[in-house]
């Protein structure tokens, strides 16, 4: 199998290494010729070429660009793409995403988010281990060829993930909720702190790194996330700020019961999270 | 030196493992009965006692009770207190437990507050290793004793800790920001998810879990602390609060430039205080 990587970053270049063993020949192709050049050198992709001609060549075709730009360049290789080739995407949001490309595409298109990352970007950081162990939700619709599913969930089998399904529109809800909101409140907690950055300095413990490791993540790829999912980002926003504001309430009465409430329901719920 | 435990929890139990080989006796007090004897059988203290007893024996008597209850505490021991002995805490506020320990044992009193911790509770979770390469910070005053100081910075440096000096007003407004704020923060983002638990089940990232995980510490240590320092946590919460309706409006307006201008702050805020 060929397989073709449009966007030779941190999740597609991780994924191209995780199919290493897969793929007979890896092609890549990235807007900015840095890129694509290291993730060359890095032994990433055998062959780089112009992401028209890597539709043509690739069996399996993945889109590994920021959210937005999706629909954008699958319209663009719509005319290029191989007869029977199949094409996925690894974004963070479904419904845009999945429309997108069945325009595109048609029912050879299978919308698919690994739920794993990292602060860190660019082919360098690929790490083909990264998706062991982790969620990959897949998102097809009644019209996804269920030939397609299957080659897209094999890929990500063969790359350690567990596959879960769900329609897109239910996706970005689970998202929204379990990493949209996370990094919204871990970026304005930092950003919160700015005034103070310099008497914090040095200063922190571990639950500081951690609550905040994902606001390290680069801006690009989650301005496109909070456009494109803002009617659940925004709703969930909004619950959120409401929870905040019974802590602070509760703490300025000094109401001790409705504090301890709060945090009880707060650690029983990430209990029920985790599973 | 006999040192004294008043509380054999997580951090008292961490902290006498940790100065086993310095101190020729650990006794231990707990007004749980179970937990001093859990202390005891894990070999952590050498000898259970009445605090009392704990406080008329100990060189070095160590208050790791929470916050609120410090102040009581010391002035119940105050009276038994050996003469010349050091007493010192672990609680994560100082300005009020420094001026209920001065009341108590005066210049030979030295706030503490390891910033170390996990989400594990009870003797059973004491690490001799948790507050290697940390950081511990002392709050000594115009009216603090030199060489209790000096103890007490030993203790902390004999368990790899790295010793940071401050008054306890400065102590409260910096942990007010990198530690009660987070932590306020992570249990309002849980609560905030309780309606949707049940579909969310299984369906996470290590973003979530991460950003979280300080949202699983035992609820009673933070009733106490989001009391004791409400006014610089009610403040915090202000300008984190406001921070989150700045990244909501961006996102409701569409506003790629206000959005990126924010991460980019968060992230930059982030790399500051790490140093």
């Amino acid at each position: 199998v060929i397989l073709g990587l449009v966007g030779c970053g941190h999740i597609g270049g991780s994924l191209a290494k995780a199919a290493r063993g897969a793929a007979t020949r890896i092609l890549g192709a990235d807007r900015d010729p840095g890129s694509a050049e290291r993730a060359r050198a890095l032994g990433i992709v055998d062959e780089i070429a112009a992401q028209e001609d890597v539709a043509a060549r690739a069996d399996l075709l993945v889109l590994a660009v920021p959210v937005l730009a999706i629909p954008t360049v699958a319209a663009a290789l719509a005319p290029s793409v191989r007869p029977g080739a199949v094409v996925t995407d690894v974004g963070s949001t479904k419904v845009s995403v999945v429309r997108g490309g069945e325009a595109a595409f048609g029912a050879r298109f299978v919308g698919g988010h690994p739920m794993a990352g990292s602060e860190r970007a660019g082919p360098e950081a690929a790490d083909g281990r990264l998706f062991a162990g982790k969620r990959v939700i897949l998102t097809p619709t009644a019209r996804t060829d269920p030939a397609a599913l299957a080659t897209v969930a094999e890929l990500w089998r063969g790359a350690g993930a567990q596959v879960v399904e769900m329609d897109p529109a239910r996706h970005d809800r689970v998202v929204a909720a379990v990493s949209h909101l996370p990094h919204a409140v871990a970026y304005a907690l930092c950003a919160a702190l700015a005034d103070q950055a310099d008497e914090l300095r040095g200063l922190y413990g571990g639950g500081f790194v951690d609550t905040t490791r994902i606001a390290a993540t680069p801006a690009s790829m989650w301005i496109d996330v909070f456009l494109d999912n803002r009617v659940a980002i925004l709703e969930l926003l909004d619950t959120f700020g409401a929870e905040v504001r019974v802590l602070r309430e509760a703490s300025a009465a000094g109401d001790a019961d409705v504090i301890e409430a709060r945090l009880q329901l707060a650690r029983a719920t990430r209990q029920r999270i985790l599973g």
